[in-house]
Formats: structure tokens, sequence, C-alpha cells
């Protein structure tokens, strides 16, 4: 019976690179699915904040209203590769992946094609084997079932040749397969990566370029005019007052306060400790 | 009463800014912190992946083992630098936007003041009005009053100079804010995206400089190892056979099988038209 056995354990060698091809593409398909469709979110909850950073913006002063518009539209960019990057994603890995249950289908009927062309084969062997423990003198039915037995091992042998040239074109395409379907993914997420790079060193630029100053003096323009009508008061020297009057001494109190804040402005503004201006320049050299 | 609804779009202004600041950080807020959820849910896929991928790459020959187990390495790498992405999201991006909450407080307690402050100079107005039609020649009593709208007047005349100061340093602050928070996000997204291109430049060279004809040959000795004991077979010419001799002349014929399979191997190493290409060439141009 060693050959029963050593057929059964190519057979199992066989079934056993099959079924463990089957379960690791299906469990990368499923988990690469769950990639993509997480990065769909991603990409909506980004398209959200776009959303959201284009209503601030058109409540905000002029400088303040083009710099998160640009910003918005930068982050807006990076939404499409993003969403370029879900579909080729689809595309070049998940589907690959997916389309792998056909190729073990046909694989799995090529083995269970060999184990019934094997089974025959072991038929017919147990017959010319119990022929010639009954009747070992009767030479012409044994011929025939010797005859038998060379045609089912020959079936046998073509047919075991044909199962090792169908595991071995499965064993190489798999590995293509998984060589070509996880460059596809490296690459897909190289080129979102490097373009999200691109389009984040633009948005920075927008973002350091945005003049504090020059929006706060559009704040203030229109804080005073509406505080004009009323802050346009003196100090009420007089006790004299008649509440119709106009309080006409403010103007000069005011101006004072104005340059206090200037000062205050100037202050603030000095550059303070901050530890992701390392990780900036960090960035800076790598996109250079 | 012109003073009044002057005083009134004064504080409404004032309102108006701090609670469109108000609403719009609290959505800021809420949007970059499922941003960062969102981002944590990728790298956790990703993390599964990598795991998936070492079990995959255990029960692989050696070359494709090295192979996926490198890849695994560099794609933990990413999910290493996103977990650093989330990390600096969560503090530098989310948490400034939390503690807008208290710096908002203080600036409605500062306008709540100088409306109470306001309705008391109102009040103030009213009796002195109210006195000057009632007893016109009461000098005492109005001059009394008259002293008290000076007071009432002087004391909204300083807090409204200081609700000024405190809404302009409040814009201020936000305006620097806006910029330092998106600033910040940009940086931590171009870090993240710039490190990601680095990995994934390596991982794309490990997956390119695989040996799938090595990983083969491994594979058909695995395979002929097994063979071995049954595929050493004859294709029967005599008709004498006994089923326990070994079918000894099989190796020919499998020599030859196996050349046609390389024949086969180097037609499909050819390559083919590969859209993918095109992105491979644009990513590498990038990198650069």
């Amino acid at each position: 019976m060693n050959i029963i056995l050593s057929r059964d354990s190519q057979v199992r060698v066989m079934e056993d690179t099959v079924t463990n091809a089957e379960k690791s593409f299906g469990q990368f398909c499923s988990l690469l699915a769950a990639y993509t469709r997480k990065t769909a979110r991603l990409r909506d909850k980004a398209d959200q904040l776009v959303k959201q950073l284009i209503d601030f913006a058109n409540t905000e002063n002029p400088e303040m209203r083009a710099t998160l518009r640009n910003f918005a539209e930068d982050l807006a960019k990076v939404q499409d590769y993003r969403q370029a990057e879900v579909e080729r994603l689809e595309t070049k890995v998940v589907n690959p992946l997916k389309l792998y249950g056909v190729q073990i289908k046909q694989t799995r009927a090529e083995i269970k094609k060999f184990k019934s062309v094997r089974n025959n084969e072991i038929k017919q062997l147990e017959k010319l084997e119990k022929l010639r423990q009954k009747s070992p003198s009767d030479r012409q039915t044994i011929g025939q079932a010797e005859t038998s037995v060379q045609r089912a091992s020959v079936d046998a042998s073509r047919t075991s040749h044909q199962l090792e040239e169908t595991v071995d074109t499965f064993q190489k395409q798999k590995l293509k397969d998984i060589q070509k379907i996880f460059s596809d993914f490296v690459t897909i997420e190289m080129v979102f990566h490097a373009k999200a790079v691109e389009v984040y060193s633009s948005a920075f630029q927008t973002l350091e370029s945005y003049d504090l100053e020059k929006d706060l003096e559009d704040f203030r323009a229109k804080m005073h005019g509406v505080y004009g009508r009323y802050d346009a008061r003196p100090p009420l020297m007089d006790t004299t007052l008649s509440p119709a009057l106009p309080w006409s001494l403010a103007q000069s109190a005011q101006s004072t306060i104005r340059s206090q804040r200037k000062e205050a402005v100037s202050e603030d503004d000095s550059a303070e400790e901050d530890p992701v201006e390392d990780l900036r320049g960090q960035a800076q050299r790598l996109h250079q």
C-alpha cells in the first residue's frame, strides 16, 4: 500500500497548496477591501472639513477668507487624489483578489478528476490482486485484468502529470499575482502620498503667507464703524450735559487705545518655541 | 433712542463674532477628531494586513517568505508613522480646538458684564429724563441724577473700551489660532505622507527584486520530493508487470515536462501592457 500512501500525500500537498492560497487570498481580499473602505471614509470626513472650511471662510474678512478658501481647495485636491487611490485599489488590488476564486475552482476540479482516476487505478489493482489469489492459473482473465491495470495506470500517470502541471502553473501564477498585487498596492499608495506631499506643501505656503495684521485692521475698521456711533463720547467733564448732545471728545481716547493694541500685537507676534518647527523643517527637507 | 440702538448693534456684532467662532471651532473640533479617528481605523486595518502578511509568509518558500516579511515590515513602519500622525493630530489640532471653549466662556462673561453696565446707564438716563419732565425746576435732584448718569456713563465707557479690547484680543487670538492649527494640521499630514513615500519606495524595491524563478525551483523540488515516490513510473510497456515493482522509466518523461514549463515561464515573463506602469514612473519621478 506504499503507492497509495504516496499518492495520498501527493494529493494532500496539492490540496494544501490550493486551500492555503484560497484562505490567504480570501483574507487579503477582505482586509484590503476594508482598508479601501476606511480610506474612503477618511476622504468623506476630509470632504466635510472642506465644506466647513468654505462655510467658515465666508463669515471671515477678505484676507482670512482667501487663505481658508485656498487651503480648502488644496484639501479638496488631496481628497481627489484619495478618491483616485480608492478607485485604483478597487481595480488593481481588491478585484484581482476576488477573481482568484475562479482560478482556485479550476485547480480544485483538476484535483478531483485526478482523485477519481487514481481511485480507478486502485480498483483495477485490487481486482488483479484478487484474481491472482483466487485463480492464479487463469492466465486469460489475469491477462485481461493486467491490461485494465495498465490502462488505468497510463491514465493515472497522464492525469498525475497534468495535475502536476496544473499545480505548478497555479503556484507560479499565485506567486506572480502576489508580487503584482502588492506592487500595485505599493505603487498606488506611493503615488497618493507623493501627490499629498506636493499639495500640502502648497497649502502650507498658503497658510504661512496669511497676513494677520491686514485682517485685524479690517476687523477693527468694522468694529469702529459700529463703536463710532456709541463711543464718540467724552469722559463727561461738565455737569450741564444734555443727553441729546453728541459726546464729542472721545476721539483722542480711542486713538490711544488703538496704539496700545498695536504694541500688544507686535509683542504677541514674537516667535515662540514650537516643537512642530522641527517637523516642518523635516518635511521641507524631504520634499526638496 | 439712537444711542441704545447703536449699543445693541455693537453688542450684537461682538456676540456674533463669539457665537460664530464657538460654532465653527466646535464643528472643526468634531470634524478633525473624526478625521483622526478614521485615520486610526485605517492604521488598525493596515496592522491586520501586516499580521496576515506575516502569517502567510510563514507558509511560503524562503524567497517569497523573505519578500513578504520585508514588505510587512515596511507596511508596519508606515503604520508607526500613521500612529505618530494620529497622536500629533490629537495634541496639536484637536486639543487646541477643544480648549477654545474656555476662551469663549471668558469673552462671553465680558459681554455679559458690559450688558449689565450698559443697562445701568440706560436706567440712570431714563430716571434723569423722567425728573426733567416731572419737576424741571428741582435743580438739586436733577443735579444728583446728572451725577449718577455721569458716573454710569464713565462706567459704560470704560467697560465698552474693555470689551472692545477683549473682542479685539479674542479676534486676534482666533485668527492666529486658525492659522496655527491648520498649519500644524498640514505639517503633520505632510510629514506623514513624506515618510510614507520614503517607506513605500523601499517596499517597492523589495517587491521588485523578488525572484520568482528561485521560488518556483524550491516549490518544484518540494513537489518532486513527493511525486518522486509515485511518478517514477514507466508508461507500462510490458504486460508482465508486478504492482510491487518500482515503475522506473518515468524520469525522462518528467524532464520533458519540466523543460516545457521553463519555456512557458519565459513566455509568461514577457512584459504585458500595464497601465500601472505609468503611475510607477510618475511616483519614481516625484520621489527623485
